[in-house]
């Protein structure tokens, strides 16, 4: 029987303790870094506007310098029965600086922390994920220059349909991640503003410059009202969210293609033998492991934005301990994101192509269309040209003729790969990551007296 | 008993008929227009580069004008029998201008026609979208200025936790609009390109000029790979309804919020007589009939990024019928969201608010951490002044100071609206709408000769 | 511009009564047979208890049973300017029989009213998709049986696998379908229960006999507690589409099953010209449209849950106007789903396998594992019997010995049909299903006097 | 830079094994148990049929039990280097056994293990999850019984609207639980039938006796078919999840509900200390946070079936290397769900209400239509009695007269718990757990010789 919580001899308490803080240390990990630049650009602020001795901000700084990097170094940990990560980092300066290190909270609230904590952990994030998209999108666009002139079935409902070419296929899909950059710039510019200052959600009245920690923190502007700042926990969430689904989209449909035309029936395709899975009994059977569980997570992720809607919608405005369980389903979901783009990258950059699919008539009929065109285009009646190839494909007598000249731009004959990776360079120049990488820099590499 | 099709008596074309038409029909009426501007820059084009003359260029162009005007005007129906729009605008052409009215499908394929038009009509919704996401806003603001210094309380988890205002409230959503309108813009640059040309979805060897027509059409560039062209469709709809669904979010939460204040237990907004509906028995009965709608309508749009996946993903590339039906849950969103937006300004702007919600003691305690700050301020120390206030609340003499001196940028004494105006502004500046509508113009209003 | 509501000459109050009515009036058609019913059961109710005199409950059944054969035979309407199906039939009464027409509303509320009305409409819609469930069921057992020892491929990670067979491939859809049967039966259960007599969702004063109605509608119990009755709305719905998801999902997947099987590349089945597209001058082009239309309605139809939790989701207790949007989605999906189930069953049985598939030596490497485990039977070490198939088969010299002797209960050579049918046929023993039909024949054919 | 993996120094296939094994070691461990029970019905049944001899049957199932009992000791751990449960139950064995341990697997492939495991384990989570929906259950009821004669304000449009008792509130989620399990029976329907003997999905040539397996593992029946076995995976899990939905979505309308008249605006409950967070300044202050937790778990776990639907749809029959992300988002989703029944089963015994609500004038006018009831009973004509009693409350002088007469079945004065009672044991008594039970005990305690 399922044991009752209240009978005697539970611990009622530390049944409570387990369930309230679930993941959420695990979770504070990701945000660790985030928050000793945060509490930083926090502490600068505060001594600008008088609340903080010059000497005194000068050793928390240094204190939280060492405590960054001991993060990057994978050696900061959440001490058993320290609630989380902005808990951990005080009590680490007040072991180091006593009363003092409590000062780095003065103005602020644990919302307030959290929350510009998601935004430079996401900020970060988008970056690393804009990287993994570029450098799969230059694989795509390699093997579309390098495939351009090998033909290959395109299909319509499943059936063979016109020629297509392995040029056309990889930059389709370089194309799709150009699109997708659209949505993750999006989503960047969402994140990329500075919640810091909002308190509990509701302002305060100690004379913050929000400015300053806008300009400290390298954020493009700031979440002005307070009451928004708060209110874009959740929503910054769904909305990147909704980026990430446009690039999982993406290769969920790739891996998709890529299973179908390695399949025997296809042959497409030869993915790298290390990607694969197979049965010494059976040499030919490859099993796409690796691109089933790229499509698999992928498909996963496009459900992230649902999720994350499930949980904040019909909340009405101010904090709700709700939003705690999103950070169990967003903080992980970028490394899955990466992690697929990389392997993704890696089978793109090894896979090899049938150059002689084409070889199996029962591709043939897929060329009647030219045939037409070109019986009309020398002088016969298109109704006409159109009866004979269709007689001749049921007589059997039809020959293909597989010299495609398509010019038109995108076409098989003229890809346009160039502005295909112009589109993509222009919207990356948007982001201004430079900036972003400055302002840290600033912070954690302070000038030499 | 369920009837079995294949029984004898029973018209089984034409149910296979009436189940693959479905409510294609419908649908396509969202779509007349734009196929018919389509028309117009396809044949221009064809014109350019030698596939049609001059004159019948000019004659297609003008019948094709005229029945523009008559989508315009209500008028264009599909008529029974006629299986989508682009058969019916060929119908109508030829009727008047014999087999020249075929001559429009020249170089393109039904699939081509109606990624063009779901581009074109979407580009437009998007315009429509963002006026009456500019609407609601101004009346955000408008609020916000209006009740800048009318106190209202602050919660967290629901609990009486902090002084806000009204002025905070309205401009919370002001500014959240402003980051939707991000969303947008990535949406609306993701569909302002041309598809047109790219045939069934691999091209065709008819030496087109899709950058003319990407001109014509006052595209920004085009979707150049012809099989990611064929590819967008699905993804323009999902990526597209994750922009919606983000407004969505914004409307949803207002009208939460707007219900749970409009509740006896809380009083703090009056709705418009006209957007509630009572009881004569009840005369303080005013149930918020509006605003729920606009929330539950709200929230199912948010709901249509996951529907739209769930039809297209795990699709292979190449056009699938499937398609079609997100035509049915795609097409009518943007006027349910319209009208939500619409509905949503008007009740903004007639909302009144209770300037007197403080004068109930119950909210009284939301003023003592100022209190600990003052006292705090004044010198006594932290510990003590936080145990004072805790003990006269607890003894029922505490007494709230209810001036809020909050200065820092967002907080209720500096909303900042001007600068969330600009940012709204400078976003709604990158659209460039002006260009979509001089193009269309020049297509529709001919230069005299 | 976006319009402004408020501004002059504007109907605002037309708006927002063509707002707020939305498409409650298309979808009260749905209910309006049900209305009538549960108007019946009311009323005898109330007589039953004294609120009624027997003339007039005479007079009013007479009144309603002619309405409900208007409602049959597709006559019925909802006037302009009538709100709703509950307005329209009480309009109807009271223009026949004067304010005698008001007395169904007694120890009523519009919201008990449409609860009642979408139990009856659920009831019903669920049991003629259990009709059409069954009917599709036969079809695949019947070709599962005829097509049993025809064999096929068997793929894992779409890879020539193991030898299977058509017998197999039918009988597991059937099966399949079985299993939906079960959450059909909940949904079925969960549905039949009264929520009559819940009034506003609180109970009413009056001394209702809801047992009474209980058994009068056929209903197998009621919804006891009467917030539950009211908190059961949305509830319904949402499990309801959890039972029509799986239905669907199982539809799906035949689906996409068979537009793979139906391509070039697998050619393992011929779905009848009357479902497919072609093109005259490929012969080979088989588009499967009707099939592709059904897996992307089904698809549609798996969102369902997911829509109805989004818009009732964190609402609290006690009715909504929210609710009124889920009509919109909820009612028409049985439509949909019967149309895919009949469309289904209509290609099944015309569907013809291809018997020679394996002909295609292609295939043979998948009966490998078969001639191992003879090796092996007959004395080889295991070990060996792998390598030297392993080897003939890299040689080219495996010879594929087709005959396949598996016995076990569910293989090739033992599909246990009969007993999925047992199976099928249990489930549906327990719906009860003539109850209904009797309740509901008692009350529109009463006994002549 | 993101990181090439196919750049030198870079350990390709230490990053490929990461990818693919994911976290898929961690989820084996919540199948060890039911590998180990699996495995010996397996052999049971190969020793039966002669493939087993009766004293390497003997030694193989002592060892498996030794296995077994260390799983329930939490010692079970899966070694480094060994890929998952299957290889390790079996390392364990040849390790103590010899070449005999691999006989296990004789007959059977790691899908036919990995399904009956899945099988096994949501087949015991189910019965787990029931119990504890049994347990809040009688909670609830018991406080429904409790405080049937406390009245509280019930709400339409959160408006005040008709009195209602707390009663009736508790009442009716005891009832939601009771319909839920509708649910959770025909999930464990589903379930409990063995799929064992499917091999790859395709059956095998042994003559297995699959009859005799699931005898020996209490299974209800076998998924027959072969191919649907395995088509069962992924489906199993989505219909489940339907089931886990449906009781989620009972516990976060609880909790959203809990948490509002926590609010001080409502004041109906008191949550206990121990489940409620606060602030020492503001004594009133009692954050709910464990509801809160209770209501976003419940909310995500709403998402599951839609999470399932994204990864399994569209895949065409057969197994695919997809259906192992499925085991991250379902296996952790039973103990999610089991903490939040505990919780809310703990909070619900600790919870009391406020039974002086109604003192406060503001929700006298609920009590108005019981007045014009009264009024018309005793003889003035309705509408004058509405009239008057409309007057009376704008004019303030509407005296509530609080005593509540409903005598209905589910009304106020006539819960009917003991039929709801009634309900749930009888739906609760159709599960037949204790089949299993016996089935398993046999398993694990053979008879003493």
């Amino acid at each position: 029987m399922a044991t009752k919580l209240w009978e005697k001899n539970f611990q009622v308490n530390a049944e409570i303790e387990r369930f309230t803080v679930g993941r959420d240390r695990e979770m504070d990990l990701y945000l660790a870094k985030y928050d000793v630049l945060g509490s930083m650009a926090h502490i600068t602020m505060l001594q600008s506007i008088g609340l903080l001795e010059r000497d005194e901000l000068l050793q928390l700084l240094q204190a939280l310098r060492h405590i960054y990097r001991s993060c990057e170094q994978g050696q900061f940990v959440i001490e058993e029965g320290v609630e989380d990560v902005h808990s951990q980092v005080e009590l680490m300066l007040t072991r180091k600086l006593g009363d003092m290190g409590k000062k780095i909270h003065s103005g602020r609230s644990r919302n307030d922390q959290v929350l510009v904590d998601l935004k430079l952990f996401t900020r970060r994030q988008l970056l690393e994920i804009t990287e993994g998209v570029k450098l799969l999108f230059d694989e795509l666009v390699q093997k579309s220059d390098l495939y351009k002139d090998v033909l290959m079935p395109g299909y319509t409902h499943l059936q063979i349909a016109m020629p297509s070419s392995f040029g056309l296929w990889f930059g389709a899909y370089a194309e799709s991640l150009a699109d997708d950059m659209l949505f993750l710039q999006a989503a960047y510019r969402l994140t990329n503003r500075n919640p810091l200052g909002s308190a509990a959600g509701y302002g305060s009245s100690f004379p913050l410059d929000r400015t300053l920690t806008t300009q400290l923190l390298g954020f493009d502007s700031m979440d002005y009202n307070v009451v928004y700042a708060q209110m874009g926990r959740g929503k910054m969430e769904r909305n990147v969210a909704f980026a990430l689904a446009s690039v999982a989209g993406t290769l969920a449909k790739l891996a998709f293609d890529a299973c179908l035309f390695n399949s025997q029936n296809f042959g497409f395709v030869r993915l790298p033998k290390e990607c694969t899975t197979g049965s010494s009994i059976m040499p030919h059977k490859k099993n796409p492991d690796v691109f089933e569980l790229i499509r698999a997570k992928s498909n996963k992720l496009q459900g992230l934005p649902q999720q994350v809607m499930l949980i904040m919608n019909n909340l009405p405005t101010g904090y709700f301990r709700d939003l705690q369980v999103i950070k169990e389903i967003f903080l992980p979901a970028f490394d899955e994101l990466k992690d697929c783009l990389r392997m993704t990258a890696y089978i793109i950059n090894k896979m090899e192509v049938n150059e002689h699919i084409l070889d199996n008539p029962m591709y043939d009929p897929m060329f009647s269309v030219e045939a037409v065109n070109r019986l009309a285009a020398a002088g016969m009646p298109f109704r006409d040209a159109y009866k004979q190839v269709g007689l001749d494909i049921e007589a059997g007598t039809f020959k293909a003729d597989k010299h495609i000249h398509h010019t038109h731009e995108g076409s098989i004959g003229n890809l346009c790969n160039d502005r295909i990776r112009a589109l993509m360079d222009s919207t990356l120049a948007e982001f201004h990551f430079d900036r972003v990488a400055a302002a840290e820099q600033a912070l954690l590499n302070p000038p030499r007296p």
